[in-house]
């Protein structure tokens, strides 16, 4: 199994950024082809880190196919309208 | 579905991190009592985080059980012992 994270900086208008990632984020990120789960919640934490969202594929292979699809990159294009405050990619493999 | 998140800084022997977590911290953390799903793997990434964990409850108070009981308090105090490049820990009940 192969997990992708991407972990939202905390937004300025988080009211806005939670309204905009669950109903267009969301929809978009699931339709992701190769995608097995996909999970996302507000963190409730003191850090800079808003949201976690968890994008699970079969294998690395999967994860690339999925994230490279005309889906994908719809999901990818999306991130302009409302990440502005930063997001940080991780690819984990995993152990 | 509640995932309490264990972002790892990247250490600086990263050979010795890895051979503790996966043969010491791995199995404590197992030991928690009410986890229901515990997932880690090393991120392929060229940011500051090394390892990415996940420990699932089923809620916040079976996380808190979980994490305050003799098993998770061992987890957390074997910390000194290789994670001090610095953790995030991230509280993400599920939407």
């Amino acid at each position: 199994m192969f997990d992708v994270f991407a972990l939202y900086n905390r937004p300025d208008d988080v009211d806005l950024f939670n309204e905009h990632y669950a109903s267009v984020h969301a929809p978009l990120t699931r339709k992701m082809p190769g995608l097995q789960e996909f999970v996302w919640g507000v963190a409730e934490s003191d850090t800079d880190l808003h949201v976690v969202a968890r994008m699970t594929f079969a294998d690395e292979a999967s994860a690339d196919a999925g994230l490279g699809s005309p889906e994908g990159k719809a999901a990818v294009d999306d991130l302009a309208n409302f990440a502005d405050a930063g997001v940080t990619i991780l690819r984990v493999p995993r152990h």
